[in-house]
């Protein structure tokens, strides 16, 4: 493991907002956007904190992205709207979308929105959370460019396809946090193996032929990742279901790109040969919580729930059982405390991307 | 294998009418009873149907179950209803909470329903489909009794806790349908593999102290079913934030018991001795297409996505990619063809079942 410099956490916020600043973000959109990004390293997510932000900054130096997009409702009823993202950040495009789903929310109910013309948006529970914080039931998902082998398949038609949902606190617990890809595991993982050159688990990838594989190499060399699940012994179809459920949401309902001609995050690759749609999209739900139960009823009953599932008796040589959110909850206290460990690697495609902009990281 | 014996479809679904009639089901609701159990017999989930008339007739019997329940709306807003089944049969319940949630979305966009105070309500992909006949993508989930241990736990805490949801049809292909239980695998695969004596595949269960297991026989004593991804090095976390997420929308936000709070449906099995709601739980969404584009758009769209899913590259040996909702058309277009093919365990108990309540199973 190298060693990891710490950068205290406002210090990397502000770098981030005035990087994306000098890439012609406006400052709001900035500070947004930032934050997104930040929440991400705090709560321990580092593939989709700052490591990424030279990724977002090659999309915008290359004017794939828009830095000043208008984000605009091009449909909607009471409780739904669709949005068109104008080609901007999806950490930007996302927001929006999202706080449009939480107002409509509070208005009827519970609300619908999807995003198209959209670009990468960080991590989904970011989106649910803010939902979460104003009382509502928060939902968040994405598509993405393909990675991922649908049963049977020998190649790649799927993104990774997060989803995301939220839960409000209750008196004494935090809120209950789903954030998981719907591919068999992440990509990091296969990332670490592969440096370490350790074969990896069955039920991970595919080669180039649609085979079950170990050899890390099978995945960059045409393979494919295995959906959650894995094989169909294992209920890979299960796995497949979900990341076709989001796609069929996030990217054809909201009239952006699906299935395997999802355009890519990283400007490097390259871009599907036929498009069906605008861009890549996410979708946003939100439910009233007190639209079904009092408050101080849920809040009682939330609590009860959390302990109850910690409560649970451990086997043997497990630390006990977390709730959903659990990981990421400690991860934030951590880092809250000693600031975001930064691979060396990570710091200097960051220093790359501050010198290329014209501005210091400290 | 044992011999199968084949009922036409129409002559079954009118024998479980009567039966339901006789046990006090009144006629409108007891037609909707069967005709959900005839529509899991028709796609092929086995489990589900008819073969489970008997359980549905002892909760009856017992008075556990009330036939004649009232359903009404305890709270709503122009896009939610909170419903309560008044401990009605789920299979009566379920439509009427279903149809209340189509309706909201009609009017307002989409809309979310729960349902407390019910019981087993057949299989979730009915509902979401009866959404999709109108337009709508439907959802539906429900919590169920525990049987789904949580990663690094040693007792069942959740259910197999399914989601269904259905995407209308495009102009040539039919309605896409997603339906899957978030348990690693369905539990008459454990007992058909129990039957035979051979082991199970590593990530199904563990035994009754939370280790792994491959003997079926660990299931009944004490052990209890992974979520779905198994262990954790495959996603089982994946597969318990899923359960989760049902049971707090169905359990919890509904009013209905959650967790390992949630009766069971077999008569003879004990109820957990504490209650925190009232019987079991369901969730029905529904959201416009035409709330997010032009239906044309959409019908030429999800055909384009089907028939490219389906031209999915395939694996050696494959047969080729499935779309959701494939192998239950399937199922479907035979059946139709020759009848429900029913085990003769099953015809015995629907002849048992017949002779208790005084009608006849020709």
């Amino acid at each position: 493991m190298p060693e990891v410099q710490y950068f205290p956490i406002d210090r990397l916020r502000a770098f981030v907002v005035q990087v994306f600043g000098r890439l012609g973000v406006p400052d709001a959109d900035a500070e947004q956007a930032a934050d997104i990004l930040i929440a991400a390293d705090r709560r321990g997510i580092d593939s989709h904190g700052v490591a990424r932000l030279k990724a977002y900054c090659d999309l915008l130096s290359a004017g794939t992205v828009q830095p000043r997009a208008t984000v605009r409702v091009v449909r909607e009823t009471p409780s739904t709207a669709a949005v068109d993202g104008g080609n901007g950040l999806g950490l930007v495009v996302g927001p929006k979308a999202n706080a449009i789903a939480i107002e409509k929310a509070l208005a009827v109910g519970s609300a619908w929105v999807t995003a198209r013309n959209s670009t990468h948006y960080g991590i989904a529970g970011y989106y649910a959370m803010k939902a979460a914080d104003r009382g509502l039931i928060g939902w968040s998902m994405t598509n993405a460019s393909r990675v991922v082998v649908p049963p049977g398949g020998a190649e790649r038609m799927l993104g990774t396809n997060p989803i995301a949902v939220a839960f409000p606190a209750g008196n004494r617990e935090p809120p209950v946090v789903v954030d998981f890809a719907t591919s068999a595991v992440a990509f990091g993982k296969i990332q670490v193996a592969t440096r370490t050159g350790k074969p990896l688990p069955e039920g991970w990838i595919v080669d180039a032929e649609g085979r079950p594989a170990t050899d890390p190499a099978a995945l960059s060399s045409g393979g494919a990742m295995l959906p959650l699940g894995g094989d169909v012994e294992h209920g890979g179809h299960k796995g497949y279901c979900l990341g076709a459920l989001v796609d069929l949401l996030c990217g054809l309902l909201s009239g952006a790109n699906w299935g395997p001609f999802v355009p890519p995050f990283l400007a490097h690759h390259a871009v599907p040969e036929r498009s069906v749609g605008a861009g890549i999209g996410h979708v946003f739900a939100a439910i009233r919580v007190d639209a079904f139960m009092d408050m101080a009823e849920y809040r009682s009953q939330i609590d009860d729930w959390v302990q109850t599932f910690h409560a649970t008796r451990p086997a043997p040589g497990s630390a006990g059982v977390l709730v959903p959110g659990d990981p990421e909850r400690r991860a934030e206290a951590e880092r809250e405390k000693t600031g975001i460990p930064l691979l060396p690697a990570v710091v200097a495609e960051l220093r790359a991307v501050a010198e290329r902009v014209g501005v210091r990281l400290d």
